[in-house]
């Protein structure tokens, strides 16, 4: 976090970062590419990892492999075990990422800042016990006094902490409400990039589960804890916030450390393979953590340290993927399904090469999701922390199954708006619907003992 | 299933069944109940488990862990291994219950008896195949021809069987439709007891999520795995099936065998303690498995070995319930919270003793949970195998989570509707709300190679 921080993408917006020259595929071809296809000449491998919004993501696997950082404080040894809550970052971004999700947005319901401040301070005391392992509040599950409200719910009593991480973040309208009221006292603290997403083509945004004052990102390789975590933490907020919406998410999409298995979405596809991965300490100061040359003199410096949450509920058209032949579904992923390595490689972390031919044509097709979201054309990376949801049926006999897409960047503009703007043409858009759209500022770590969600915010 | 079999329950609706003198708490009391409190001298562990709806269900610990009947065959060793398929009784019914469900209702959309028939030869053989871990089809998730539409979705390659047992279900409008047609010629072979369930007092049942043709249950200990099974057979049903209704259950709230600890369900108890359990063979001979004197003359021969399903979603007002004191919660269900003991007991495994008395009071009260739902009093008993729902939020910033209620009986006038009727007066119902309601007759297992789904129902 001392060292030197590379140039912003946003100096560099459209431009490729530098990076070395892709190993190519044995069996490949090295011969020069077509004229014409100018963003082929932009080769893969180039250190900085993947952009990708859905499956496969982009190349990048000489950095998601190759990179001898050493491994990240807070890994825990098993899926039992718990994550340290306290750090210089907040928990649950490059945490590896734990199996199961439960994910709310919240408004608030008072005008006080006092009581605003005083529910973080309470957010940050129960999360720091539940993390551990512990319940909610010490008065506990069973309280002594038969006539006391107990002051856990009770339904993880007996349950492992199960890598337990709780995130929170603020959305834009914390800081000014959406009828331009400063209910807070906050608006002069509004981070520039902390503004509503901008519409994409396609877009079906469904407000009721779009926005929010705040969010509470609760992950665990158990679904009872993380549920347990967001019951206790809204409850502790009644009066105060009203749950807006929320999600659950039964299986990680994307892995997030180089030590994890990459797990298949439900387009039946590896997810993840390059994304960003916490080893990676570099990289991540570079496109995921906000930094000193952020504060915006002074305005935004509460956020160093932090990052940007951006949510998309991805609805994906099962049936008609499912209706798809095996060579459609690769020319629209650009990875092979069984194996996930890219188009035109063998292994699944081979590193994409979009010179590499097949019959004379390019393996990787120029409209497929890894083409378009590589960093080489994005520009841009982002580090990728989503989830497969069912939620029930659409009314039409169709399941109503997608990603709640996850990404967490230095600046939302340059990060997963970029690479949103570059996905104009890719052919995965037939298959998918982003019903849902939210972004919020994640503040720092909680450093110590004293310390509380947002602190910086309100006290700095 | 061919020895002497009790008296069917419906022979002795409202009385309860024999049993033997319960073991007293050691340090408990031995004299007699006040008089006017008849149904108090009908005393627990009466050999057959438990009836309860919810929370501590009931009484029978004597039963749940005394019984020395062999371990059930199917039980896996570990959380990853496969569970046969093949059996006297379809897998999933006393089947160790895994941790994680998707359920289904759908509606047959086409008229031809052909078709259903094929649909459910196919669904058996991609049962058999996912169940041990295979792709759905045999041409897998990556078929050889590139421009073959794979036979699998692919989600789960690479997944273990996890426990995968998929339950298949028939609905009363199966055999006729709402409107009185015998689509399928099966209206002569409907058994009796297949019928919609009677509306209850305070029932708020939302017909879209109600009702079905056909259910399929799939549970197993890894959600992907569940979600990928539900999610091929709906696939293979395209043109003659449409999803209707479905449910994810994160969390199971019961326990089905004497081998597994008793999960918590999101009221913070211990759910299942009593619940009947897979080594009890002659108690599911009794109240859970149809048996040959249920035939009615042969039309319902076809179900021998089967068992009916009812499904209720049940809504938990979350709020008010984290808003009573520790006694109100604890009176309410009739267990304590911490170690799951009836009132006026010790251990969770204690028999429950409607005797037993704290400071010259009964320690259970009358409307409490356990005490309605016991078999004592409620006459009759049901293997509840139901699992803990979050679906996001109500509009009025409230979680929408509950129990998705699952059990199996003989009958269902004699099983469910019976206890529910019983729980009139349950201080619980003050907490719960019943938003959907199903009933469906599973068929018996597949036999062998050649069998399928619901083939004595069709060829019988």
């Amino acid at each position: 976090m001392d060292g030197p921080v590379p140039p912003h993408p946003s100096q560099a917006r459209g431009e490729p970062p530098d990076g070395a020259e892709p190993r190519r595929h044995p069996t490949g071809s090295n011969e020069q590419p077509a004229a014409g296809f100018s963003r082929r000449r932009l080769l893969g491998a180039l250190g900085i990892g993947t952009a990708g919004v859905l499956a496969g993501g982009a190349a990048g696997g000489a950095l998601g492999r190759a990179t001898a950082d050493p491994a990240p404080a807070g890994a825990p040894a098993a899926a039992t075990d718990p994550v340290p809550f306290t750090g210089e970052h907040q928990a649950g971004i490059v945490t590896p990422a734990q199996d199961r999700l439960h994910f709310v947005a919240l408004d608030v319901t008072t005008d006080s800042r006092d009581e605003l401040i005083q529910l973080l301070r309470d957010w940050t005391a129960a999360a720091r016990r539940m993390t551990a392992g512990q319940d909610a509040g010490p008065g506990g599950a069973v309280p002594d006094g038969a006539y006391d409200v107990p002051q856990d719910t009770g339904e993880a009593i007996g349950l492992p902490p199960a890598g337990l991480t709780i995130t929170v973040g603020f959305g834009p309208t914390l800081f000014t409400s959406a009828d331009g009221v400063d209910r807070f006292g906050l608006a002069a603290r509004r981070p520039g990039p902390l503004v509503e997403l901008p519409a994409f083509p396609g877009d079906q945004i469904d407000p009721a589960i779009s926005g929010g004052d705040l969010c509470i990102q609760a992950c665990a390789n158990d679904p009872q804890v993380a549920v347990h975590a967001i019951r206790n933490l809204v409850r502790l907020g009644a009066g105060v916030v009203s749950v807006r919406w929320s999600q659950l998410g039964f299986g990680r999409t994307s892995s997030t450390s180089t030590g994890q298995a990459t797990p298949r979405n439900l387009f039946g596809f590896k997810d993840g393979t390059d994304n960003l991965k916490a080893e990676n300490a570099s990289t991540l100061e570079r496109f995921v953590w906000v930094g000193d040359e952020d504060a915006e003199g002074g305005r935004a410096a509460w956020l160093r340290g932090g990052s940007y949450l951006v949510a998309r509920r991805i609805r994906m058209l099962i049936e008609p993927w499912d209706s798809s032949t095996l060579n459609e579904q690769e020319a629209t992923i650009g990875r092979a399904k069984g194996s996930g390595a890219p188009l035109g490689q063998r292994e699944e972390f081979d590193p994409v090469d979009f010179t590499a031919r097949v019959d004379g044509e390019f393996a990787i097709p120029e409209t497929s999701h890894v083409f378009l979201a590589h960093p080489t054309n994005a520009g841009t990376a982002i580090l990728r922390r989503g989830y497969s949801f069912v939620d029930g049926t659409d009314g039409l006999g169709r399941l109503d199954a997608g990603l709640f897409f996850i990404a967490f960047q230095r600046d939302p503009a340059t990060g997963f708006v970029q690479v949103q703007r570059n996905l104009r043409t890719d052919a995965m858009n037939e298959y998918v619907r982003h019903t849902s759209s939210a972004v919020f500022a994640c503040p720092p770590g909680v450093r110590d003992d004293a310390d509380w969600w947002g602190r910086a915010l309100f006290e700095g």
